[in-house]
């Protein structure tokens, strides 16, 4: 038995309402983005407000709460029940911190904010969201003061998003990252490998067989469709229902099939996490991944070291033709160099691998500036222009391809982006110490042994769920903290060599 | 404003939580139907009883319930806050009534007794099922004594799904309606104009071809699928999320094509019902259609006084044969003649207009018995058999096409079948006074006027929700109580003339 102690076993009993809210609020979003007709809208969303508020009545519930304090800090629990007892303690933490009113207001802004948004950036008109950037800054500053922090205010929204993460992680990750990506690049544009350009990327393809390709490679990875489905929405995601039913999405843009093929691929990456959790986790509150970031390492994962490899365009190569016709110009070399162009570029969604981590930094030093007071929320636009041209060398001639490119601020969502790049950067780590105890992981990649790599990444990172906070996860499966040299080692290995 | 009372006001703000839930419920119905992986049962099944037990506990809290108690009786309220009184003290009251413990055996006895219904039908072993439908009835009956009654105990089993409904009503209906059936349906054989059995019956069809025409037949009736879907499950339903979400689906045996085309028109007017209430009755409880009774009238009225009629078979053969070539051998009149075959025959489901009633008459006399102990479940077996030998002339040769056939019983509902004769029953009286107030319903079938049928039911029945108890809405609408000898009329119309 993973759960003994008479009080978690009660703890759990009473948790089993809030699991299930949040396994319908799941389905309900999923539904929103797949299946929901137009007008379900406003509906749908009174449902999911009432539903958020009452699953945090119910976290705050008096006896809940009141077991989550009589067990904190007992030493008589295993990992487990001490990880349920962490999670639930923050949760409930984090939530008595916040006055409903502020989160109210916070999601009001949000929902308002999200048209301006979108009309700004379509119109390339930065004062248009300008009022709801401030808005929601001034939001989140209160947040902070809520939260509370020790060293910086920033702290508390990085935290939020990723559980024990630092400003000064994030700095002092940024500062080994910077110089060696800016040398990095500067040597893969003098060399003429890895093209800036394919002419691939401007090739139409047939949706439906595109649809095929990717039910095709998921099949090749072993994607548990008993467990899961594959379905499309305009901005691809994964989505757990529970352990047993983790559903992805992609899109089809119609040309540059990378994109829609190696979407795919990350959010099985992130799918497998969640799959690969230890069943007798179950509907508890650590049968999830344990942070952003780490799921990020997994998505980052298959995309990245698998998806982008030489073994994986060779192994897939005829596969890939057969449904993509137009490949026979091309030679998997070819495909290998298309699925690894390099160039620096304006928009993040977009970034290749090496200059994927600076677009991220731009919003991190943006962030900690309006966190701080020290610039506000009207300077942002031009300086993420200025900061866009000492970083990449290139100035966005609109605000649509800067400032007003992501959703996530209009969200509210400040703190969330350092996440992306701890997660790039773990995924590097992973495949590090991979590589040590299975040998070359190519060799995996094209004899299709993706067993191997799969029960590797159960056995380190999935099967805990939520069970050790991120840090220490990396510090027990690994023996080392998180290093940031791995990704630069291997960006160099890959794009030098 | 429809509501304004200002405690109305305040039990509405009250009741939406509740309302989330059954929207969230409605959405994981309707995708543990069509879309979700296999696998993801187990944790649906946990979240729907956590969800159900939740909402229990809501509607009985302490301050909604003293609010509806102080509003019960007021005559201050107008019609739709009486509607909401009249729902909420209805469900409070069934609620209170039923001990927890109860409904959970319930529950987890239907639970248990599905699969074994399943093997005992596809066995043919009445035996298998028998222990469990022997505890169902001993579990109903004490449902009964709980719920209470005035004259027949299986009284408090019908209110329990059609509000206000009597024995003494149902045994007044089949008096007048089994003699009259009889006669009908023994000139029908004798006439062989409605044939027994037609060819088409055994023609098979290309589901891609048939998924068309369900489409192309939807959009002809106006189907707003920017409020619904039309998906494909093993069980056709309709289900509501809210007004503005009402879904249906269909399924493709691949042959005998009127089986999918008919039940897609059926479910059509389930969803017509729910999408033309009143838009300001919205996420309250008067917001959905009153009884299964009144919506089973909606369903049959699309599918057999249009779907059915001569006029429609006219009207949309070019489309049906445009996607079903082999119709091209049959003249519409034959399709017609094909829609309306008529035998007595062994499957409800798959019973025609005429004797339809008959097998809801065996199993409403059944169900009586064995409520007031008369019989026992061991009994009920070869009495179906006898009493459909009686009824019919037919006897069926197994307990699979015999007692065994319907779900009904192994989920734990008994009392349910009645209204769908009702429901029948209410749209030849429907279609009585629409023909009176809007002229002939062929007529306006035939060029394609769906809008005016559509509004005179949205006018009558729709807009109201539950605003209306079903004896009442019917008596304010038609201005006379319910009547079976439209029915009857009816009948003999269409197939004696």
């Amino acid at each position: 038995m993973v759960f003994e102690n008479k009080d978690i076993l009660e703890l759990l009993e009473r948790y089993r309402v809030i699991w299930a809210i949040s396994h319908a609020t799941s389905v309900l979003h999923w539904d929103s983005e797949t299946y929901m007709p137009k007008n379900g809208i406003m509906e749908r969303s009174v449902a999911i407000g009432e539903l958020s508020v009452l699953s945090q009545k119910l976290l705050l519930d008096e006896k809940l709460v009141s077991l989550v304090e009589k067990l904190d800090g007992l030493e008589d629990l295993n990992d487990y029940e001490k990880g349920v007892v962490r999670v639930l303690k923050r949760n409930i933490r984090i939530m008595k911190a916040l006055p409903p009113e502020l989160v109210r207001e916070l999601a009001k802004t949000a929902q308002e904010a999200r048209p301006y948004w979108k009309t700004a950036k379509e119109k390339n008109d930065f004062n248009i969201f300008k009022p709801y950037l401030e808005k929601i800054v001034e939001l989140e500053k209160k947040v902070v003061e809520y939260l509370g922090y020790e060293e910086h205010p920033y702290d508390a929204l990085l935290d939020f998003y990723e559980e024990g993460l630092l400003t000064r992680d994030v700095d002092m990750m940024f500062s080994k990252l910077e110089p060696e990506i800016r040398a990095v690049l500067e040597k893969v544009l003098e060399n003429d490998y890895y093209p800036q350009k394919h002419p691939l990327e401007d090739v139409k393809y047939d949706v439906d067989a595109m649809r095929k390709v990717n039910m095709e490679i998921l099949k090749l990875l072993k994607y548990p469709f008993e467990s899961g489905r594959l379905d499309e929405s305009a901005h691809p995601f994964t989505i757990h229902m529970g352990l047993k039913d983790v559903r992805i999405t992609t899109r089809y843009e119609g040309y540059d099939f990378k994109r829609s093929l190696l979407g795919t691929i990350h959010e099985f990456g992130h799918a497998l996490y969640e799959l690969q959790i230890d069943e007798r986790l179950m509907m508890t509150p650590i049968a999830t991944g344990v942070s952003l970031g780490i799921h990020e390492s997994q998505s980052r994962f298959w995309e990245n070291m698998l998806g982008r490899s030489r073994a994986f365009t060779e192994a897939t190569y005829e596969l890939l033709k057969k449904y993509l016709p137009f490949l026979k110009d091309y030679s998997p070399e070819e495909v290998y160099r298309y699925f690894n162009t390099v160039r620096p570029s304006f928009i993040r969604t977009e970034a290749d691998e090496v200059t994927y981590n600076i677009h991220i930094l731009l919003r991190f030093k943006l962030e900690k500036l309006l966190i701080t007071g020290e610039i506000s929320a009207s300077d942002v636009a031009d300086l993420w222009n200025d900061e866009m041209e000492r970083l990449l060398g290139i100035r966005p001639k609109t605000y649509s391809e800067g400032v007003l490119q992501d959703i996530h601020w209009s969200q509210g969502s400040i703190g969330y982006f350092p996440t992306y790049t701890i997660g790039t950067l773990v995924a590097a780590q992973i495949r590090y110490h991979m590589v040590n105890e299975l040998g070359s992981i190519e060799e995996l990649i094209f004899n299709g042994d993706y067993d191997a790599i799969k029960n590797y990444l159960r056995d380190k990172i999935h099967k805990w769920g939520s069970t050790y906070p991120p840090k220490e996860l990396l510090k027990r499966s690994f023996g080392e903290e998180f290093d940031p040299t791995y990704f630069t080692r291997y960006l160099r290995e890959k794009y030098l060599s």
